[in-house]
């Protein structure tokens, strides 16, 4: 007998990923638990919890066959890296790499090729598991990172091996048959890295941003206990009884906390593979889904599926929207045909996991009218209850909560990105003065809501004043007859810089640039949203506005295409 | 500017009870957040959550102004005890004293004198804040510990200090009103310990379980997410627009987590002194109470009172039972009274902080039946997410999940106490092996629920085998006529010990002590969960069953008491 006391096992206790896994296997070991929908075969694969996690310890003790090898406080494991989409496999390598004390990469397939060689010899990624339907991808960047990767495992639902030039390629379906599906978890110390995930990068190189076990575990139990928080009824109506459908790809920075939140919660996560409209609308109908969350440009792609009325979307009760403003007119025909259509706001990024901030509806709200709830829900929001989130000007002091100031947002909490990997100068970039600084503007209203504001990068220098983008890009979403809308600021010798509105109207609207200017001034310039200057100075009406790969407005493709909008453009300024 | 990494603000940002106020003054500072009633002179105190916090301030400062000191990792803060009822003030303890980095000992003022004494000068307090009302109490203590306690502060509604013997002593209300209401919190080591809480010591001397910041932070960020996880609807109706009463003593285990939880959650927490009958009705009707967490006594007492219906109660949608069976007796009346009643059990200890195990409606059982469900509500239950509990026998070895075997009872996780308090032996007595061993006895049944039956202490060894006296009691409050019930071994020549039953029947119930075990028979024997050995050979119809200060039944007194008991007990061997 050997006596304690054991603070492994009680006061530090560590905090790992692996604890996740132990609540599904042990409540619900025969409840379906992963449903993976092949996009193109529209083939369905359904796991049971410990059908999935049995996986999962095959695919542990593969990776210990393979040598991966776990790194230590202030030192990554292994760097594991995955090129794939939202499936099964996903999830088993989201668990087993960082469990056994390795590091999971899971790289942005939506990167510019160079991007993507790039990250993965930064990482230094050991092995990378490789979709089927992204070898082509892979072997486009062969000859650049085979210096740097021993071992490549091929993914996918059919048997053997394609013809590729790849070498050192095995299958990962024949691999994990011949381990064994019991696997003894190590007690890790919580401070070992669990991934490294990289920015897109759209200002430069992207830039590692490396989370603990600990970092994660924190973020997911607050994630968890922020729905207790909440007075939205919709969503009190899920829980334990929710149906996710993640269609955040788990490339994007952890599935916007999913793979973590959703095993924990032991609940059926339905994996789409990538996003199709059909695949979406099927599986809404097959799985009965209870809630999805999404960025506005799929909500867009579905009310244009001429085939949407042919499926039964009622089981839909949450539809949450984030990653940029939902334009109204885009709002009301998504409401008719998703009746428990929520939009909701949230910020965050890459280098907090992500989420920082989400859309509170106080308790004094709750019976407000729907309208004003709405506004209510897009205000981006309130900081996540564990984080200290603030708005800060040049000096550092916090801003007045007047819904005009406008300041950087600053964060620090237990789940905020310690140090970019192998980056200590552009760690020092953004972590100075005990914050981490988002290089996002906002201004805080008279009821604490921050509202973005704009990319430090994007904002317009007009004179002495400075333009607020982000603000002018939602007040335009408000109106019924925009689809979408950007602003840019174009170089002007008078003023330095003047904003220029790219617009997409919604068809056959017959409003012309004119009705924008008109709609801004009445809802923003009359009740004091924006001041009179702010007004676009040049309008686009535009039949698509280009967008990165997270579906952001990509600013940058703009300003290098800027003459062939500026074609386009009306200016407002002539009468 | 001072360049970063931080990791003191990021990878390692502590977790901190500190954390917990700024949620509600963030979100909610005018809202009111706590309401206190005296429950003697029936005055109501009502405190918006920003006035609380501003009191806690001049708390904090005041502490600082003693001279209360910080701890670090392995060493306490100086001891700050409370001899305290439910109010705002022992509210304002519980965050300022732990916050500032001292250690909270809240005195159990239940316990008998002498323990009191042992407990505080063990724990060597150095101030201790009383109630007006426990002053006698702790006059009546005074001269065993006034050469370990500096300072006394007295607590009341009422301004003046009353004549008493007591040197330095000093009334609360006017030094607060001295400091200043703005305090700088630093930011602790989560390792420092925030509260010394001594074990009721039915068994010897009182021990003292030790809880860092980091244990509670967890503790109560699992005990919030943990209402995600519920499939009861009652639950899901609360989260913010929950008005929890808090009948549990501050001074028995943290409140069962209140004092954390309600602050986070922001919701307006009601403290009422004591419990008493008429207080509990008046404070449910004019604070719209919505939830409670009760042991079976109070409930006994709730429906005992004559003027209970001229209360409206139709606020209180969730009363949980805890600390013991709840009697099917009881419950059937209590159903009649409180529409929304729900018993769930749950079972903790003075050293897992409490909770580890709570009643559970799986997702595939929410379908089933009230009477069905009520019998998973009461089977104790699963673990806690994010502990580990497993029931195991002599060896280490967990037991078959057969509904039979019983094993003992083992923890461990980030919630459970590390080690008493200046006891390494005591500690040792208790964590071997690696983990936390709670010295009572339960079965695993075919769906992984606990169901406790019996303190290894308690427990009846009758020839080679052994009478679990808690599955005994839990079985035969289930008869209708049974108000309530317990179990102990009586010596006996020939077995070594026989089992008797004590007994208090429902009023007017014409029961006789055959009917017990003609019920034990058709309910226990005949279906399996007893046999027909365990059944009681003594049946003793009491008025009263003597309780300990938590309500637990007081097997110890019986003991002592024994002959008289056995007096009024029937041999049911006889024919």
């Amino acid at each position: 007998m050997v006596k304690g006391p054991f603070p492994e096992f009680s006061s530090h206790y560590p905090l790992l990923l692996t604890t996740f896994m132990q609540r599904p296997i042990k409540t619900y070991p025969n409840e379906i638990g992963v449903v993976y929908r092949n996009h193109i075969t529209c083939e369905y694969h359904r796991f049971t919890w410990i059908e999935w996690y049995k996986r999962t310890c095959r695919l542990a003790n593969l990776l210990k066959a393979f040598n991966a090898k776990s790194g230590k406080p202030g030192k990554p494991g292994d760097r594991i890296a995955t090129m794939a989409l939202n499936t099964h496999r996903h999830l088993e390598l989201y668990f087993a790499v960082p469990c056994i004390g390795a590091t999971l990469h899971p790289i942005n397939v939506r990167l510019a090729i160079d991007h993507i060689t790039y990250t993965i010899n930064h990482s230094g990624d050991k092995i990378i598991f490789v979709d089927d339907v992204l070898l082509p991808l892979l072997e486009s960047a062969y000859d650049k990172i085979k210096d740097t990767v021993e071992k490549f495992v091929y993914m996918s639902d059919k048997p053997g091996l394609p013809n590729t030039k790849i070498e050192n390629i095995y299958e990962y379906e024949e691999l994990l048959s011949q381990q064994s599906d019991e696997f003894e978890w190590p007690y890790l110390n919580e401070d070992n890295y669990a991934t490294l995930c990289y920015t897109t990068g759209t200002t430069g190189l992207p830039k590692g941003a490396m989370f603990t076990h600990r970092a994660l575990y924190i973020f997911t139990l607050h994630m968890i206990a922020y729905t207790s928080f909440l007075n939205d009824p919709t969503h009190k109506a899920l829980g334990e009884n929710n149906v996710p459908m993640v269609t955040t790809p788990l490339f994007h920075i952890h599935a916007w906390g999913a793979p973590f939140i959703y095993t924990f919660l032991a609940v059926k996560m339905v994996l789409p593979g990538t996003f199709t409209v059909d695949g979406f609308c099927e599986l809404v109908q097959t799985e009965k889904v209870t809630s999805v969350a999404v960025v506005p440009t799929i909500l867009a792609l579905l009310i244009e599926y001429p085939d949407i009325d042919k499926y039964d979307l009622s089981s839909l009760i949450s539809v949450s929207v984030g990653g940029g403003a939902l334009p109204l007119g885009l709002k009301k025909k998504v409401e008719k045909k998703i009746p428990g259509f929520t939009a909701s706001s949230g910020y965050g990024m890459t280098e907090t996991a992500p989420t920082t901030i989400r859309a509170f509806v106080k308790k004094y709200m709750r019976d407000w009218p729907k309208e004003k709830l709405d506004e209510v829900r897009v205000k981006t929001g309130l900081p996540m209850p564990g984080l200290e989130v603030e708005v800060v000007d040049e000096n550092g002091n916090t801003v007045p909560h007047d819904s005009e100031t406008i300041g950087e947002i600053v964060i620090r909490g237990p789940w905020v990105m310690e140090k970019y990997y192998k980056s200590p100068k552009k760690t020092a970039d953004v972590w100075y003065d005990g914050w981490f600084h988002t290089g996002d503007l906002a201004y805080v209203d008279e009821e604490d809501f921050i509202v973005i504001a704009d990319r430090i990068k994007d904002v317009i220098r007009s004179g002495a004043e400075m333009v607020p983008t982000v603000l002018l890009e939602n007040l335009s979403a408000m109106a019924d007859f925009v689809l979408e809308a950007t602003v840019v600021g174009v170089p002007d010798e008078v003023w330095g810089e003047i904003p220029m509105a790219l617009v997409k109207f919604v068809p056959n609207s017959n409003k012309v640039e004119k009705d924008l200017i008109d709609f801004l001034t009445t809802e923003g310039v009359d009740k004091g949203k924006i001041t009179k200057w702010m007004l676009p100075k040049l309008v686009a009406i535009v039949d698509e506005i280009p967008r990165t790969s997270v579906g952001k407005f990509n600013k940058i493709a703009i300003r290098e295409d800027l003459d062939q909008f500026l074609a386009k453009a009306k200016d407002m300024r002539k009468k």
